[in-house]
C-alpha cells in the first residue's frame, strides 16, 4: 500500500509508524503487527494505529526517519511482515520451554536492535521472573550480552574487576578500591552505573572528581595508562541489551535473577575480566536479606563465572546499616577522599574497602593468600592509593590536585534533631536514601544526607541525627518535610503517634 | 516543575505526557513513571522521555489535552507521583499470590481507565497466562468487566445467549441459531465479534445484511421489538475491558484461560442471560484439541455461570473442518441465507445450528427435553427462522426483503486446481484463512474462499479444490501466490517437494 509520508518529530525508541485505522484494517495489521517499508532496504517498523493521521497517510517516527536517510521519501511502500522470532522464542519461555543458544542470542539480538514492542519485552521479563532460566540458558543469555556489544580485550593480564550488588545506601567503595588495586600493578578497568532508585551511584560519585562518558577504546587506553579507570557503563556500548531489559524491569519493580547474573557478568566479561570479586551486601533492605540466599547467589556468580572462564569470588557484607555516614554524591566523595588523605574516617569503609580490594590482591597474585588485606591497608595507609586515584582523575580529565575540603556540600541545609535522649533503635536505609533523593540526590550533586546517628548509638533531646544537604532551596524544604512527616531513625523513648481522644466532659 | 506545554496531536491510548531527558532526572522520574498535572484536578500522566521535547517543555498527548479541557493551558506544574495501586497487586499475581476481590476490581478498572501502561499491561497478561487464577479469582474478574461496564436489565426472562470459542473457520452458525431461537417466541441479544485473526466474524457477516453498530440501549430494544439483534459488541460499551485486555494478548499469541472464560461470561452477564449455550469446536487446528480439554473448558464455564447466576449448556463440536464450504463474509452469508431459504445447503451447517438452537429451545423451556433439534429444524423448514430474520435484518437498518442470489462474491475470482486424481488427505484451516484474508477477507466483504473439496472427498486431476474471491485484483492476485505456494489442501499421489539431483555423468 503506497502511502503518502508524515514525519512525526519525536522518537518512538523504536522503528514505529502510524496507520489510519482504517488503512490498517486494509492491510489487515493491528496495533503491535510489523511492516517493512519497502524499497527502502526493507525496514520493519512497528506499527501503531489512531484516527489523528489521516487516511492515505503513514506517520513516520524519528527513528526511522533517520534510518530512510537525509531525504525523507514522500511515499512509502508499506506491506504487512511476520514478527521477529524472537517473539516465538518468548512464547515458548513463557510456555516454561527451554530455549536453545541461537534462540536466547535472537531474543537479545532483536532487543538490542530495538525491534521488540514493549508488551514484547515486559513478556520476556516477566517470564523470565517467573520461571527462571536453567544454568545453560543463563550463561548463553551472559554470552549473547557481551557478544551483541563492544568488547575489550587487554594484551596484559591478569584483568580484574569489581561489583557489587547494590542496596546498601553510602556504598562508595569503589573509589578506594580501584587506586589501591591499580596502586599495586593490577590493571582494573572498572565500569560503573548511576543510581536509577538509589542516592549515588560509583559513576555520579566518580563525575563529582573527572568526566565518567568515555568510549571502550578510550576506557582501555586510561586503564592501560595509569592501570584504573572509573567510568560509566552506560557511554559505551559494552552490553547494551542490559540498560534495555532494565527498562522493562524498572517500571515492575524487578530484578529477575537470570538478568542480575547475567547482567553482571556480562559487563565484567566484555571488558575481559579475569579476577571478579563481588561485594554481596546482606540484610534487610538489600536484595539479598538472608546470609542462606547470598550464599546462594555466590555459587551461581561462581558457577557462571567459570563457564565463562572468570575466577569470581563473593563476599557477603553487612548491607543493614549504610557504608560511612554520608549519602549522595559530594559528601561521599569527600569522605572517601579524607580516607585516602589521612586514614581518618569511618571504620565500616575503611574496612569494607581493604578488604574487598584485599581479595582482589590476592587473586591477582601480588599479595600471598591471606595477606591481601594487610597490603591493601598499607597502600591506603602509605599514600600510594591517594597518588593513583589522582592519576586516574587526571586520565579522566579532572583536576588531581582535588582534596576533600575543596568538595563543598549543597549550600542548603537543614537538620533533624532528636525529639528524646536515647538509643536509635530503629534505622531504615530505604527512607534515607527517599530524603536524599527528594533534595536533589543524584542529579545535584551536592545534596545528600549526613548520617550523626546509627543504630544503636546514643544521642540527646536536640542533638541532630542527619544533616539533609541540598542545592536548591525549595527541594530542600520537601526532603525535610518528607523526614519530619516520617523519620528515617527512630530514638528509644521517642513519641511515634499521638492518639487523641475527643472525649466531651 | 512549572513547564511549558507543547501539544502533541497524536493518541497516544493512555493520558501520556513526554519530559525533556534532564528535566525528567531533575523531577526524578524515569520512562513509565507517573507524574500529576497539578491545578488540574490531578490528572495521572505515563512519563515518556526524549530529547526531541525542548527542556522546559512538556509534551502534552491528545487524549491529555481532551482531558484538560478546550483550552489546553499554557503551562503545566508537573509533580512525581507513585504507580497506581494496581500495578502492585499485578506484582502480586507476578508472585502467584492470591489476589481479593477489591484488588481485582482495582485492576480491571485501571484496564478500563487506560490508567497502565503496556509494559503492566502486559505483565498482568504473561502472569495470568503462567500461573492462571483460582475459581474465586475467575469469578472476581468477571464480575469486575461486568461492573466497569454498561449494562442491559430486560423486564423479561428468560434471554438466551449464544457463543462459538471460535478456532473452526466458516461458522456462520448464528444467523441460523438466532433466527429460529426468536421465531420460537424467546429473547436472544447476540452481540458478536469482528474477527482478529480469522476471515469473519459473526459481527462482520451480519454487517453484509444490516448495520451492526448499536448502543447497549439499542440492543435492548432491537431485541424486545423483534426477539434477536445481532450486533458488534465493540461497538457498545459491554465489558469494555475485554478488548483492552486482547490487545495486549495479540502480539503475543496467547489467550489466558481466566481471561477466556471471564471474557465469555463477562459478555454474556452483562446483557442479563439467563440460559447460555456454548458452542466448542474440538479437533486439530482450533483453541481445544482434544475432547478431554473440551470437557474440562465445559466444566469450567458451566461453574463459571453457575457463580454467576445463569445455566450454561456446552456443546462439543467437531472443529477440525471448516463448518460449511464458505469462508469469507458474504460467501458466507450468501451460504446462510440459502439455507434459510431453500434448506439447501452443506448439511454441517445444518445439523449444527439446528443442534445449537435446540439446545436454547430446551433450556429456554419451549421444547420439551430431547426435542429442540426437532423444533429447531422445523422452524427453519417452516421459513419461520427465514422471516425472523428479515424481521431482525429490517429492526437493523437493513434490506429484509434481500435473498442469497443478490449476495455476489468478489468480481475477482481464482481456482486452485488439483494437480492429480485422488483423495483429499491434508485440508489445513489455517492456509484456508490466511489465503482469504490475504484475499481481503474481512475487511473486503466479497473477499474469501469456497471449497470444493474437503478431506476425504474425491478429485480429479485439473478440477478446482477451492475458488479465490476479492473485490480487488491484486489482492487475488496476492492470494492464488500464496495458495499455490503452499497448497491448503493435499491430495494423494500429489507430488509434495521435488529434489533434485545435480549428479554429473
Amino acid at each position: 500500500m503506497e502511502l503518502k509520508v508524515q514525519r512525526i518529530q519525536i522518537k518512538a525508541g523504536k522503528y514505529k509508524v502510524v496507520l489510519n485505522t482504517e488503512d490498517a484494517r486494509e492491510l489487515g495489521v493491528r496495533g503491535g503487527d510489523r511492516v517493512q517499508l519497502k524499497d527502502h532496504s526493507y525496514l520493519t517498523a512497528i506499527v501503531e494505529t489512531g484516527d489523528l493521521i489521516e487516511k492515505g497517510t503513514v506517520g513516520v517516527y524519528q527513528e526511522c526517519c533517520d534510518k530512510l536517510g537525509d531525504v525523507c521519501p514522500l511515499t512509502l511502500n508499506i506491506l504487512p511482515t511476520s514478527r521477529p522470532s524472537s517473539v516465538g522464542f518468548i512464547k515458548k519461555m513463557m510456555d516454561h520451554q527451554k530455549l536453545t543458544q541461537e534462540e536466547i542470542y535472537q531474543i537479545v539480538q532483536d532487543v538490542v536492535r530495538d525491534n521488540l514492542t514493549e508488551i514484547e519485552m515486559s513478556a520476556f521479563v516477566t517470564s523470565s521472573y517467573i520461571h527462571g532460566m536453567t544454568s545453560d540458558e543463563i550463561e548463553w543469555l551472559t554470552r549473547a550480552m557481551i557478544d551483541t556489544g563492544e568488547k575489550i580485550e587487554f594484551n596484559t593480564h591478569p584483568i580484574m574487576d569489581k561489583h557489587s550488588i547494590g542496596g546498601v545506601p553510602g556504598n562508595k567503595i569503589s573509589l578506594l578500591v580501584v587506586p589501591i588495586v591499580a596502586a599495586n600493578g593490577l590493571l582494573i578497568p572498572k565500569t560503573s552505573s548511576r543510581a536509577i532508585t538509589g542516592a549515588a551511584g560509583t559513576a555520579d560519585l566518580m563525575e563529582v572528581l573527572a568526566p565518567v562518558e568515555f568510549s571502550a577504546d578510550e576506557i582501555k587506553s586510561i586503564t592501560e595508562k595509569v592501570g584504573g579507570v572509573i567510568a560509566w557503563g552506560g557511554a559505551t556500548n559494552i552490553a547494551p541489551a542490559d540498560d534495555k531489559l532494565i527498562r522493562a524491569e524498572y517500571p515492575l519493580s524487578i530484578d529477575p535473577r537470570c538478568q542480575l547474573l547475567a547482567s553482571i557478568m556480562a559487563k565484567k566479561g566484555a571488558v575481559g575480566a579475569d579476577c571478579v570479586v563481588i561485594d554481596i551486601p546482606v540484610g534487610s533492605g538489600t536484595k539479598v536479606p538472608t546470609v542462606e540466599e547470598g550464599k546462594k547467589l555466590a555459587r551461581d556468580l561462581i558457577e557462571l563465572g567459570e563457564r565463562l572462564g572468570m575466577s569470581v569470588e563473593c563476599a557477603m557484607t553487612y548491607g543493614a546499616s549504610p557504608v560511612g555516614r554520608t549519602i549522595g554524591p559530594a559528601i561521599e566523595v569527600r569522605e572517601a577522599l579524607k580516607v585516602l588523605e589521612t586514614m581518618q574516617g569511618p571504620n565500616s569503609l575503611i574496612e569494607k574497602s581493604t578488604a574487598l580490594a584485599g581479595i582482589l590482591l590476592e587473586m591477582g597474585g601480588v599479595a600471598a593468600k591471606g595477606r591481601g588485606k594487610e597490603l591493601a591497608m598499607e597502600t591506603l595507609r602509605s599514600g600510594k592509593a591517594l597518588n593513583k586515584l589522582k592519576e586516574i582523575i587526571e586520565a579522566q580529565g579532572g583536576n588531581p590536585n582535588i582534596t576533600h575540603t575543596d568538595i563543598k556540600p549543597g549550600e542548603h541545609r537543614a537538620e533533624l534533631a532528636s525529639p528524646a535522649d536515647g538509643y536509635v533503635i530503629e534505622f531504615d536505609n530505604k527512607r534515607i536514601v527517599e530524603i536524599a533523593r527528594i533534595a536533589g540526590a543524584p542529579i545535584d550533586k551536592g545534596a545528600g544526607v549526613w548520617i550523626h546517628r546509627k543504630k544503636g548509638e546514643t544521642v540527646k533531646k536536640g542533638e541532630p541525627l542527619i544533616t539533609i544537604f541540598a542545592d536548591k532551596s525549595w527541594k530542600l524544604t520537601n526532603a525535610l518535610k518528607s523526614a519530619e512527616k516520617m523519620s528515617p531513625i527512630i530514638v528509644e523513648g521517642m513519641l511515634l503517634e499521638r492518639v487523641q481522644t475527643f472525649k466531651v466532659f
